[in-house]
């Protein structure tokens, strides 16, 4: 690696990170998507990082790429490391790909220094945290969090393959995922690093942030019938438009949500029938999403919402339905991991503060298997999932430089059981 | 035809319309496309009921069947009746087609009474209206009334293949279409009978009514853009949301709308990008169709409509791009064809007032060549483009019996040249 730069782990990391983005479908972007020829091609070059920092590389059953030191593979207690390989279509090089890169970087420049860490360490690439492929999220993490569900075996993909047969043809074993459930005894800890994907850090001026927990999640899908009618010759008096009552309702999800603290949300997708220029929309549906850190939060949030929903539908003569689609509870970060990687910031110089998480990532799933903490780089602009997604090499290096202090010091910092 | 019955001419007119209802695609509803197999099935019919009615069918070179009497065929002046034969998807048995079979069996009662016209008479069965399969509406009374666009015969449908093509191949004749262009001096007018397709004769609880203007008809594309993000790592403060800008757009005008009377309007499709449930919209784009027979009202209501766009996007620091891309302009009716009309409701006891069309018809290309006349049937609930699109027997058999009339007292109200 270079060493002439004032921040040479970090420029070190930005090249290999354009390295792996090169392993994606044409872009714009960076499209790779869970068993496919370019998460196989990554997978090189991933295992010769995991060399590099001493660890051992496998292909699990779940399609996940597992570097382990000598000391995890003797069994003692080990502290899991690391981030998922995929990527939306044309998303960034660094959702994902960082948490993995950074932490191989970092134990590659501790071995360089000649430090040994007296406990084991695990470097996982996670196959599949976006869903993209197969719209099933978490796949990687929740199988060595033992949370593995074997019905999303037989989700397909957009050519009908399904994610079992998927698998088996990259060199996994759908038989074997629920044998890949790490023994919580054995575990220390998940620690991820990741970009933020919002402007938080920008707006402090921070390089890093230390999380504090991963939002809660939950989506509905809303359907507003009303009846189609010939535009022309139906009067405006009486028409019963769903496009319009469900325009209403957009307006008042995003009013609400703007007078609500540590409440967002959005309707981010929306389609109308019959969709013709000249017909009075007879249904219109829509997803709504709502995220915050406070269970109770959401809940409020979410039946003022629906209730505006209902009471809009009532006053134009429409029905709604509403759907519960998908729930993810939020999920707090160990006090002990928040409070050691506060201490590694304090320590490499990197002024960082508490902030959470708006988006869902692998420790939602390895929280049911221990405890988890998570350190959150500043991007450009608080841009993600999208090609110009950006973080500077000087940013890369301080978060580099506070992996490797967390790493130094967790033996001190580890709870009493 | 059943002679039996207290509305005997209405009872064989439902019967015939139901038997062409057949000539349609799979259903629910009637499905019958320019220069289809339906739509040639459907000719066979039409050709039987020409040849009842005195007249001599011939397919034209533009894919209309028309049927002309002897004086026509010899050069007199002559009245021009018909409607289309097509249909949209999935709509009914009596738009387009109660023009042509109406006015035959009109002929051919009239026949049966031994009474013959002084004058010539054509009936068309125009190929395509509605432009359900080309996007190009008014084909065939364009063609009639030499209006014919040949760039149209480029066009294409869900199938690749050009309406020039599909013509051929249907036994028409691109060439020629450009020929088919009537001599005014030679046509006395136009009338045409075409259910209401809304509700204003079923408010006055009248069999027929007599329309005095087609609507003038505007269309635009509006397209707002803003900013995507992921959603829940992007506070609610700032963000440029397209789909909450184009929702607050379509709530503004529908209120205008309502509060303007004389037009009518519709935002009938809308389409998001990226369209996805976890991604800030960054893009939205709708339709805005605008209907009035006055063109000042019109006019008026455009720009406020588009002010208040405008104005939208402005206070979210959105862009909008507004896009024309349909015009046409209101056309009266003839009065002394309105006035015939009424004569003729009166003579049938049918009682009978003045309304609008909201709907475009093959009159807003007949009016290039003629005067033009329409009266309208009652239709159930208003209902149209649509399977239940329905009339009563007793209405078919006033307004054939008001057709009737009208065609024998059209000399004495023939205007003065």
């Amino acid at each position: 690696m270079t060493t002439s730069s004032v921040a040479p782990l970090g420029e070190t990391l930005i090249a290999r990170l354009d390295e792996a983005a090169r392993h994606s479908q044409p872009g714009p972007g960076v499209t790779r998507l869970f068993c496919s020829a370019e998460h196989r091609g990554v997978l090189t070059l991933i295992e010769a990082w995991m060399r590099r920092a001493g660890l051992s590389p496998e292909l699990d059953a779940a399609g996940n790429l597992v570097g382990r030191c000598p000391r995890a593979q003797a069994g003692e207690k080990t502290l899991i490391l690391g981030s998922h390989q995929d990527t939306v279509i044309e998303g960034g090089k660094y959702d994902g790909m960082l948490g993995v890169a950074l932490p191989l970087l970092a134990l590659e420049a501790l071995g360089e220094a000649g430090i040994t860490l007296p406990y084991g360490i695990e470097v996982a690439a996670f196959g599949d945290e976006e869903g993209t492929r197969f719209q099933s999220t978490l796949i990687g993490s929740r199988a060595l969090a033992g949370g593995f569900d074997p019905a999303s075996l037989a989700a397909r993909d957009a050519d009908g393959t399904s994610l079992g047969e998927a698998l088996a043809d990259f060199g996994g074993d759908p038989e074997r995922i629920s044998g890949l459930a790490r023994d919580p005894a054995s575990v220390l800890g998940y620690c991820e690093v990741h970009i933020e994907q919002g402007p938080v850090l920008e707006r402090r001026d921070h390089a890093v942030g230390i999380v504090t927990s991963l939002t809660g999640i939950e989506r509905h899908r809303v359907t507003v019938t009303g009846k189609a009618g010939h535009a022309g010759t139906t009067p405006m008096a009486g028409r019963r438009d769903a496009l319009v009552g469900a325009a209403e309702m957009i307006v008042a999800v995003d009013r609400r949500l703007n007078a609500t603290d540590d409440l967002v949300g959005v309707v981010g997708k929306l389609a109308v029938r019959p969709d013709a220029v000249n017909v009075i929309p007879a249904e219109t549906t829509f997803t709504l999403e709502l995220r915050s850190p406070h269970a109770e939060v959401r809940h409020h949030g979410r039946e003022a919402i629906l209730d505006d929903c209902r009471r809009l539908a009532a006053e134009r003569d429409l029905e709604v339905t509403i759907e519960s689609t998908y729930q993810a509870e939020a999920v707090e970060c160990a006090d002990w991991l928040v409070e050691a990687l506060e201490a590694a910031c304090e320590a490499s110089g990197e002024p960082a503060e508490r902030l959470f998480s708006g988006a869902g990532h692998d420790g939602l799933a390895m929280h049911a298997l221990t405890d988890i903490g998570m350190l959150f780089v500043r991007c450009r602009d608080g841009l993600s999932h999208h090609p110009d997604e950006a973080i500077s090499a000087a940013d890369a290096d301080a978060a580099t430089r506070v992996l490797m202090t967390f790493l130094q010091a967790l033996p001190g910092r580890l709870p009493r059981n």
